[in-house]
């Protein structure tokens, strides 16, 4: 029963012979141009025979007659899986279809429209780095372990809650970086040095900032009422920390405006850039 | 310059006005399918102005120069930007367009068209929530606090090292899930009991298991040559665990054969159904 006010939310389907991970990504990269709009949104991933698609249609075309016109994105491969689920009355968007074509085309070499899974040596490989960076990233959060901070390809510096921790597990999870992060103490901010265990370090550093009042917001929530909470000690905090960065050229991100997978991908530009730099 | 054997690699370039995310995971969900290929992968993120798109024309049209064809996805969705990028001579890909243009018939709506960022209400709490996952993620990474355990959506059980903390960062970071996890150790195999922290919390928890080959390897890295990394330890504890979790009707995952996004989309289903379950 839809208790809120406007039109009843539009049933989503996401299918995938896989996750659906890139069927939901694309999908909702659409859906997010009508903020105006509701969506109830169903994920029905692994669909790998005709069988099972064949129960997909059976489940669209119900919702296709329960009042509201649902939508339904596909990334499924398999030829005849992708098919039956054409069968459906209800609209369908098959990113896999018209692209897979195309792309054979440009590349002139016959996909194969198989259900997409790691395959292939540099997959694998990529892989087991986006795992063991996780644990790199576990083991050094929050400055809990200086040990091989060398081995870091980037270390974010910042003052506590600014949003170090959950950028450092997308950069870890989703991209393999290896990503320490150090929160920087109030004895951290007596020089306009990097504080002992960064120094000669500093290329591989990102500062994040955050703006005080919101900076305030985050730790209320964690230590009501404290010193630390303050926006006094947050905008004392920020500015000084704005001030190191400077003086040492390290780049700076407010987080306050970016959201983690916006900061990442900063980041790894500059990161890249970087890279460049030092190895041209 | 090329050293390896085979046909050069493919300068593959994926544009957007936001992260790109949507562009690379699209993009690449294609590009799977052809494993003899090589590519080399350029993320252009942030076009947001005509100026921009420009340049990025002329880079693509030098790539296209450069002897092998490249290729270019795109979701960009401002219209001149958009426009701009398809003047390049590159064969692009126009993951937006076609689209967009369908899932507004659907709907019956005009979408806004504007560069993707978070807006509405909806997508900043589910951000937020996210964030919070990921915090508690880490605090109750491996056991180490048995706090709030009654807080966990999901509790992931298995012996050391099958994979649980991965799981649980990428269920936390991309679905805001919260989610514990709990290593078993010798005394938790004594009997087929659930460990004590966990009496009552049985319909929240997921085993993973692994084989015992993959989980010694695993181990050996991190203790060479010890009890803990031999195989007939390995077996034992996997032995054991497959005992309780079958015992208890605990859900089973193998993490040997199934990537952290497919075994989080594993929990993620069983996770509503059982919860449907529970509130019918």
């Amino acid at each position: 029963m839809d208790t809120t006010d406007g039109p009843p939310p539009v049933p989503v389907f996401f299918l995938s012979d896989s996750t659906g991970i890139s069927a939901e990504t694309m999908g909702n990269a659409l859906l997010i141009q009508f903020p105006e709009l509701r969506f109830e949104r169903h994920l029905i991933p692994f669909i790998t025979t005709v069988a099972e698609a064949a129960r997909v249609v059976a489940r669209l075309d119900a919702a296709m007659d329960a009042g509201v016109t649902p939508l339904a994105f596909t990334t499924t491969a398999v030829e005849e899986v992708r098919l039956e689920l054409h069968q459906t009355r209800c609209p369908l968007i098959d990113f896999f279809d018209l692209h897979m074509s195309r792309v054979e085309a440009i590349l002139q070499t016959p996909g194969q429209r198989v259900a997409a899974r790691l395959h292939g040596v540099g997959d694998i490989k990529r892989y087991n780095t986006r795992m063991a960076a996780v644990e790199y990233a576990i083991e050094h959060d929050d400055g809990q372990s200086l040990r091989a901070l060398d081995k870091a390809d980037v270390i974010l510096v910042a003052p506590s809650r600014c949003g170090k921790t959950p950028t450092t597990m997308y950069l870890a999870l989703q991209h393999g970086v290896f990503v320490a992060n150090y929160p920087l103490v109030d004895e951290d901010f007596d020089t306009d040095e990097l504080p002992g265990s960064l120094r000669g370090l500093g290329s591989r550093c990102f500062g994040i900032l955050s703006n005080p009042a919101r900076l305030a917001q985050v730790r209320q929530e964690r230590r009501p009422g404290s010193r630390y909470a303050s926006l006094e000690q947050c905008s004392w905090e920020l500015r000084r920390a704005e001030t190191i960065f400077t003086a040492q050229g390290i780049p700076v991100i407010n987080s306050a405006t970016k959201s983690v997978e916006e900061m990442s991908t900063v980041i790894l530009q500059n990161f890249g850039n970087r890279k460049k730099k030092e190895n041209p």
